[in-house]
């Protein structure tokens, strides 16, 4: 994480005229205090506003300290990745359904001057780094932050794969698909398929079966320094994602290799923000009793 | 089920030739016992026989009392869903890995004429008859021995729709998709989505969503007399798809409406034949402790 | 069910001041009504108001043709085992956490004029009927509306038994116990342990595992006119429980037998009431999306 | 882990013929070897040699450098929790019906000499230690190697509890309890109940509950370094219990604590030992496909 942090990038999800107005008052609030502002490119776009200085997405993590992203976890998920090789920490305004990575309210933007006071908790959340080998071949490389999924195909009726950690064979399955999560990605696709949660700070990867065709599947969890390998060995056609938005076909024998990234994101959280009220609220938790 | 059972047609999956000499060895059983035999005009290629009477699969069920089938479940289901609406009672014989329909073993097809002479338990399956309706039109009917699956695209996030059961809402949900599954069906797809299992002459269907976003969704049991009708609110692609085997594109605002089919199919089964039984072989559960 | 509803009794868990205004306004609604009320000994002592008739629980079956019960599930249950037998319907008043059972709100008593006047939906819900014999001989004989448990004793570590439905062995499992639930207990302990939810009129029970101690168990659902037996063959403690309201020590070859009860308990809703609106309140599942 | 392993103690579960002639050729074995060997106290009666050194459990310890172990985990698991403050390896062998922790099989325990010459695999399992406090006053202090569970009593309906991690509350629950496993103990309770598998050298811990009265409860993995508390907020009876060995009464107010214990247990294994393959055998997992 950069030391200081004077020259801010704004990011948003928009298009709608309420979006517009949150970006520009985000962009005020910046403003006000004096920094360096660089609006992205697209986010420009829907600001709307003249003389601001922009970047487009994939150049401008070299030229800020952190970024201020509005959006649902899918947006910023996608500005997660791009921003973690520049170590530029990310603060989440949250607009969307689900928020387990954007905490700042959109009813409380005055909560980023709390925090560009230095009134803030860094956490770092460790990334995936996934590459797809075909014939000793790398197809793709890509970064996830949530999970690396393998999923069947939509006309395929299951597929089969082996699943090994640091070379040793962890099971043969017939499934849907199998999906490997960060702790980040734990609350997310893989909850649904009944996976764990993971505490955010743990250096833990779970693997979760989607639909395995036996009783005997369970989730399980290595230590986040593996090595994993998901090797199809199935005629069925198969597709790989990373965080549910980049999608790519795979074939019998492909391997998708995935490993931690070196950096990790770092997310500024608001003082005294508690990872298992956001849980609570999210997942209609009890509370004390 | 028909009373007289001197008509039997033949049915098989083959082409190699350990799949030739099975379907070999049951014609001449059958032709030993001085039966009507017709072969599905298919299986009669792979028979390579001359002289046998055929008929394409689309006429056959109109001309035979009783059906054998030579296959795995993935044959059956396909067999079964074109001849339960003629009557036409059917013997399974399993020449594949898992067997809950087929329970005549290729190692012991002379059971075949045990059958035959009478010593067997007739169990009557409900099929589902299915239709998707766009638009106030019907755009497919199919029947069902398993299944009726509403499952996301291939590069969609996951879909949203509406569940209702004889026009109630049930629930409102966003997941990979829903399970509509007869008893027949609760050990094959549903059981991997995390269904109960249900004895197979329960007249029941049960509803598993698959990977639902919600902790609080469970698998609902309701009587095969309902009308259940699944309802796309989501512009994500999804499909439909019936045992596994066919499968449409649907969108937006149509309709899956499943209801049990007039016509149950009638499996001849072995005397003394145990339904636990085979539950504990396949699934691997305990014996007498 | 009474054809005609003139003798009414009235249930009611209490002591707290807010608890007998309760009875004391459903008392004075039957009184206007010109009905022949009569209240449960315990209840009247509640209710604390003089020439009232009053009748012991275990007598007041024979003497009224409608029950109106207030209290949580807990107390519906204690006294819809008691009337069943009697053919009275019940109508349960909500005064508790959950109220599966009881779908009048204390909020708006006024709905059992509603309901008296002949707006009402009959809902009948079958029983379990269950023995417990050791050596031959029936030790205790019990009703459960809900279920009957099988459980581990306090010290034991799990306990072993064999699940027989109709005379056919399902499994010998090694668990912390088991559960046969009705539709009715399907949202009670039996969701609990991980099991479906099966619509209150559907014919059947479910089994439930508590803790099995494989991966391979899962909940089964059989036809309500089975027969149930589970043997246990473990020198560990074990209890049966029924509704989780009474307890027996069970031992080594001691037989829990469970058959659906001969009369079921009719419940009155008020009209228009639904299943499914109640699961999703009581259980945070999704509405209309 | 001591450096030199000169000093031997044999501990073993026995009183059958069959045990006592493998203690004995465990024996012999450490004889040959020329190696000091101390025979715990209760092993030693059933061992039945004569000229044999022995040692009470509480204090073999201080006297040895290895210990070997005859039987199944239960074994292992009191003789682990007596060892691994005295930093004592351990080489388990297997006479039980599971062998997560023995993996010396008892006919081939000429491995042991393999292991003694020094072509073995050592392996770190960290314990629990755990504290339950009664009105500020510390009643109980306990290691667990497998886990520590809250459970309801005999007679209990549901207990109700706090869940803290460092301090933060997690949930208030209705549950029959939870289990606070460590990796070592995600292939034994706590996968009954629902739990993932954790490879056994993850630092972290996991929280599954146990039977939750809720739909939306889900295991939580939290990093071994925690303090975890249970703080019991009910009137019903409950029990903590550790390793299934020991169990203790708590009541309306105590707090279990829970932490990771200082001197973690260190397990020889054979050399090429896998754990997934282990796994595999165990939980009949899939197989290369």
């Amino acid at each position: 994480m950069k030391a200081v942090m004077t020259r801010v990038g704004l990011f948003g999800k928009y298009g709608d005229r309420g979006g517009r107005e949150l970006l520009q008052r985000l962009y005020a609030l910046l403003e006000a205090r004096a920094l360096e502002i660089t609006v992205e490119e697209d986010t420009a776009a829907a600001l709307d506003l003249a003389g601001v200085t922009t970047c487009p997405l994939d150049r401008i993590g070299e030229t800020i300290d952190l970024a201020i992203v509005l959006g649902g976890d899918g947006t910023l998920l996608g500005v997660a990745r791009t921003l973690a090789p520049h170590h530029v920490p990310m603060i989440g305004v949250n607009a969307g359904r689900l928020g387990f990575l954007a905490d700042v309210s959109t009813d409380n933007i005055g909560m980023i001057n709390h925090i560009l006071d230095g009134h803030y908790q860094a956490e770092e959340r460790f990334l995936l780094a996934a590459t797809i080998v075909r014939d000793g071949q790398t197809l793709v490389e890509r970064l996830a932050l949530n999970d690396a999924v393998v999923n069947k195909g939509e006309l395929a009726r299951l597929i089969e794969f082996e699943t090994y950690v640091d070379g040793q064979l962890v099971s043969g399955s017939r499934a849907d698909g199998v999906i490997i999560a960060t702790p980040t990605g734990s609350t997310a696709y893989a909850m649904s398929a009944g996976g764990p949660i993971l505490h955010p700070t743990l250096a833990a990867i779970v693997l979760v079966p989607i639909c395995p065709q036996t009783l005997s599947n369970r989730p399980i969890v290595v230590h986040s320094g593996c090595r994993i390998e998901i090797v199809l060995v199935s005629d069925q056609s198969a597709h790989v994602t990373f965080d549910g938005q980049s999608n790519f076909g795979v074939r019998n024998g492909d391997r998708l290799i995935v490993c931690r990234s070196e950096t990790p994101l770092t997310l500024l959280h608001p003082e005294g923000r508690n990872h298992y009220e956001v849980l609570r609220q999210k997942l209609h938790w009890g509370r004390r009793v």
